[in-house]
């Protein structure tokens, strides 16, 4: 089981590109969620969008770094940033992301 | 540092795509990884495509499944799965798989 929420107890279903950048030496970096047209942008969505959650039997993860996109004053797209801090913190993004990828059929591809 | 060989000691440049499955339990899974037009299949590559070799700081790991597939009797592609049978397999590859990301700008995203 592996979940992301923008709202808590409401599953975005919309599945993100997501990207990996790390720093030389390894220890910390960030991954970039991009949703085109999530669910949580739809005007009838009645939640605020509170944060990024990830969420898996492990537990929770968050981050508050959501950014929308804007096109012709039209919201498109939800940015969000997960900063990783540590080689501990890398390794359970990556449990995450192996279980997130599983159920929704992502894999790894060129940007 | 995070690199694939074909033959020992010579680094495939084609960056593959990489498709993760895994079994209900979550205990055990394949990676299954497809080049196209690999170096490896160039013919003037020299040298025996003996296994998949996925090499990073913490060492190396291989898999000997490895197949060309052809179209009108040309090799166009590589098509390689690595078999993961643990938890603690699943950490070590995605691991690995995180560092080949960053280094070679794959991302996350839908097959």
């Amino acid at each position: 089981m592996a979940r992301i929420e923008f709202a808590k107890g409401v599953k975005e279903e919309v599945v993100p590109d997501v990207r990996l950048t790390r720093s030389k030496d390894g220890s910390n970096g960030r991954a970039i969620f991009y949703f085109q047209n999530p669910q949580a942008l739809d005007p009838e969505f009645g939640e605020e969008i509170t944060g990024m959650y990830l969420i898996d039997e492990e537990g929770e993860m968050v981050t508050r770094e959501v950014k929308g996109k804007f096109v012709n004053g039209q919201a498109e797209a939800v940015e969000a940033i997960y900063p990783i801090k540590s080689e501990k913190e890398w390794d359970r993004f990556m449990r995450f992301m192996e279980r997130y990828a599983e159920e929704n059929g992502l894999g790894f591809s060129k940007a």
